[in-house]
């Protein structure tokens, strides 16, 4: 059996910078050609970052991605790696983009693979099975592949996959099965959830077996707006063992060796061009066998292994998500440093662990702004905070301002709650203009769904850390952080006060969330039904909740989603004279202008 | 030849309000019935309204559009209106609905039409054709069906379908020519936009030509959240020929007496069971039959027609669209009254007279909000505004709060001008608060485009009437109102010299937006390029515009955007460590709560 050594590049693309993420492509496969790999395969949709959702329907970025292709092909050899095979995943096309009902079903733009050696393309391959459920859209975006290339490469053949075509069964990998390959790449931008790392090792195992061959599977990591791409890149062996994963959530070059079985005499060791197959294959299928290289000199040395990663506890997963999605989404879009207020509580103090961990506390400004309601405590647990992290701390009040609005409006209540927000919010903003700051928000989960926070008062900011993580995970998240530090022998960013005491608003005297919310433990595991689930009140009463606290809180539910119709909904609502607006990612270095 | 009397009901439904969408069916229809009508038809998704996104995976939701459906078929014999066919489109589902990989191609949601006859539903229908593109994600949600129901009603053969299987060719057109049928009902949620009934009626031609049968189509009318339903029902000839028209942007119970081609004798007028034809059709459908009544007698009297609608100009569509978008946005969100601060401006002026134009003066509140750098005239023709259309008008002069903010925080230049517009923020949401306000926001496409605004400052508000209008077209509409108001011998509510004066923000002295932008009529030229459009920079100067001023331009667009990743660019962007947020509608009277 030939014996390859394979590298997978576990790396991180930025959207829409070509340029970038070609040298990338450039640095990574010399490292891989250094170590000695044979074959070096880079994540789905490497020179464009993913998602690039309706760049896709300008010419100029397509053309963009085919030209880095070509030119990335021949600076390979300008490098001396015109003989390591390059798998890596770019935009094609091969006919006009359409976002109407008039779309080719054959031809328009492709997601794909390209096979670069040479110094030319030496194999393309077209993803067959597109996502079009939860954050994927690619139906709207992307013509199906149906052809499935074969690369011969050292004596063996190797199939051709991206992301999607693993999570279905049927399509690539049973026609990889019956065109008798040795090794199937899989080449992925496949987002992270709590638990993802846990489904996919099963699904890899599943091909493994459909395939009858091993499984090289390479993930990007890195954030990309809501997304994180977490890597966890992995092989699999046809009998479905776990040979070698790499960690989650950094970059990574997972080098191992691999015996695997010689190219089948029967199957052709075609010559260009290539033949297609007869389209009979499972999914209406054809392969393409395209010949690279005979079996080349086993690598010397030792055997190289890449080692086994285990997983983390869901903690520290969640918080290596947060950190790398906050820190990439702050350096791909050129910010310096970050602004948010510090009241003391536990969602402030989380949100500045995660920016301390993202940028380092001199790029994280926090601002304590008392008001007439803030207790003692809360003015020092920020100050503590700040002290133990050693971020830039302000303390500006915000009485004077509050009482300028007061002598001139007359507000009561609620509304009087709200202003003292909204002045804090209209202070970040003000120190945002002055001082280019990204501003953060620090509502949890839980209490956005309920409507227990500010419109344009604590939501004001340009991301939010904490948007999707329910207030009874903050504070294991909080328990998590500061135990590692002390088992790293570092100091606890957090204080043990903003996790102990009971959370409160502060906007009214002696005013607790616990005057109007259910418990956090009852109210999450109602919300995670009904909000993050398609659970109805009846499913929710038959799970064993009180029905008289479901009905209380899907009715605050229904008033938060009432108020947000009120004021804003996010983008404001408006009427489509001129059609759907254009998605395009908000981390995107894509420039048309010179 | 038969001659059939049918009543197509252009109405408004609400999405959620299962309840009273069907007590709307039982109105039109028996209102149809007192005039004659042998068949109605109803718009798609008229039970729960359309679109409903993700209530589509509530089983809670689905089972109670099935069952109103049921009840509905019952109510209408109890109404005496048991042998009138009545067509009407709801959400049905034959399996699981699915958000993920493991979606059934074959069952689940489906967008439905039943004929509702005797108490009982006599025939269903299931889409076809699923739109992907543009405001539409039917793909998600639903499983598309490949059965075509031909129902014999007063012996002429009806085949049913439904909005996006007329706008492709083949399918279920090009099955009912081979059955021969002699009319085709295409029921619609069809969105307007510019010049979308310039597209319509060729559209409509083609189909009728293709299934050599007489079409009649009709469409909703009302606003849901950004899309504005117009109506513009229509009946056309197998010939071409437009026999009827309904008006857009208003409910109408447009009747019409055709002479069809009595069902073949053929084809067999099957009795139930229904038997399916085999699936040889175009595009695999295949055909059950229905028969519900042999020929009828003609209806008596004079012949009835439904007129044809003229279309009207595009500033006429357009202030329509917008009033009834603002209309349907407020009432079906349970809102009494609207606020929004009058600067003098135009844009703020003709927000306030589409909001008087949809809810009465009543209703708005128009907030002058002077600082020191607001000039005289503009106070005045905020005030003269006021007088002219009745609205209720109120002065709170800035300059106290903003004095507040300077004296306790340095800031300088931009963040100067940001506070200003962010104190009137605060004032607006202080109002809406206290007296409970929906508050308006009244920022046009071109200056929200490069950024001419302050985020949490002239962006607050909940709904912006003229987020999807280019500054070219505002004075256009201006215009357009004022000489309505002339020729109906009624007041221009909008002053003259709120269309004349050069636009100002008027948050620095003398300031003018033509320091900073390029004229309207050369920016808003590159933008529908750039931002409508898929054009590119070399597309942009291609077409003949100035190379510097389009970099000029795009350099606009992409600082704007840097600033909404720094505040907020919506939805605050977060970490899915669960996966993507349920996308529902804004406007949505579903309530799981008892």
């Amino acid at each position: 059996m030939p014996t390859l050594r394979i590298a997978l590049a576990q790396v991180n693309p930025t959207v829409g910078d070509v340029s970038g993420n070609a040298a990338i492509v450039r640095q990574r496969s010399r490292a891989a050609a250094d170590a000695g790999a044979q074959l070096v395969a880079f994540p789905e949709m490497m020179l464009t970052g993913y998602p690039v959702e309706d760049l896709v329907f300008r010419n100029s970025f397509v053309t963009a991605s085919r030209a880095a292709l070509d030119q990335l092909a021949a600076d390979l050899v300008t490098d001396g790696l015109g003989d390591l095979p390059v798998l890596v995943g770019y935009l094609d096309s091969d006919g006009p983009a359409s976002a109407n009902a008039e779309a080719s079903p054959t031809h328009g733009p492709r997601n794909a693979l390209a096979v670069l050696h040479g110094g030319r393309v030496a194999a393309r391959y077209f993803k067959h099975h597109l996502p079009n459920y939860g954050v994927f859209d690619e139906d709207r975006y992307f013509v199906p592949g149906d052809v499935l290339p074969v690369v011969r490469i050292g004596g063996v053949d190797v199939a051709l996959t991206i992301c999607e075509d693993l999570w279905q069964a049927g399509g690539p990998f049973a026609v990889a099965r019956r065109a008798e390959v040795g090794l199937v790449v899989n080449i992925n931008g496949s987002p992270y959830e709590l638990n993802k790392d846990d489904v996919r090792l099963p699904l890899v195992r599943r091909r493994a077996a459909e395939a009858g061959a091993t499984i090289a599977y390479v993930n990007m990591v890195g954030g990309q707006d809501e997304l994180v791409f977490d890597g966890d890149s992995m092989i699999v062996s046809p009998d479905g063992t776990l040979l070698s994963r790499a960690p989650q959530f950094v970059e990574h070059l997972l080098l191992h060796d691999l015996e695997l079985p010689a190219a089948s005499t029967r199957t052709p060791a075609g010559t260009e061009p290539a033949h297609p197959a007869p389209a009979d294959g499972p999914d209406g299928m054809s392969v393409t066998r395209v010949h690279l290289s005979d079996p080349l000199p086993a690598p010397v040395g030792a055997p190289v292994t890449g080692g086994i990663t285990e997983p983390v506890v869901d903690e520290g997963e969640v918080w290596q998500a947060l950190v790398l999605g906050l820190r990439d989404y702050v350096d791909k879009n050129g910010f310096r440093s970050v602004v948010l207020g510090l009241s003391g509580g536990i969602d402030s103090a989380v949100v500045a662990a995660i920016a301390v961990d993202a940028l380092g506390p001199q790029r994280v400004v926090g601002v304590s702004m008392p008001s007439q309601h803030s207790s003692e405590h809360s003015r020092e647990d920020a100050a503590e905070l700040a002290k133990r992290t050693g971020l830039d701390f302000r303390v500006e009040p915000i009485q004077p301002m509050v009482d300028s609005y007061l002598a001139n409006l007359s507000l009561s209540g609620m509304s009087v709650e709200n202003l003292q927000a909204r002045v804090r919010g209209v202070l970040l903003m003000a120190l945002s203009n002055q001082e280019g700051h990204l501003v953060l928000t620090t509502g949890n989960k839980s209490e956005l769904a309920v409507g227990y926070s500010t419109l344009y008062g604590d939501s004001v900011g340009g991301f939010n850390p904490l948007k999707d993580v329910w207030k009874s995970l903050v504070w294991k998240l909080a328990n998590w952080r500061n135990a590692e530090a002390v088992r790293s022998g570092g100091t606890p960013p957090i204080p043990e006060n903003s996790i102990r005491k009971p959370p409160s608003a502060e906007l009214s005297p002696g005013q607790l969330d616990s005057d109007t919310l259910p418990d956090y433990s009852v109210l999450d595991a109602i919300l995670v039904g009904y909000v993050d689930g398609d659970q109805g009140r009846d499913d929710l009463v038959g799970a064993g909740h009180d029905p008289e606290v479901v009905d209380r809180v899907l009715r605050m539910v229904d008033v938060a989603e009432y108020k947000r119709r009120q004021s804003a909904p996010g983008p404001k609502i408006s009427i489509k004279a001129f059609g759907r607006d254009r998605r395009l990612p908000i981390t995107n270095r894509w420039r048309e202008r010179r």
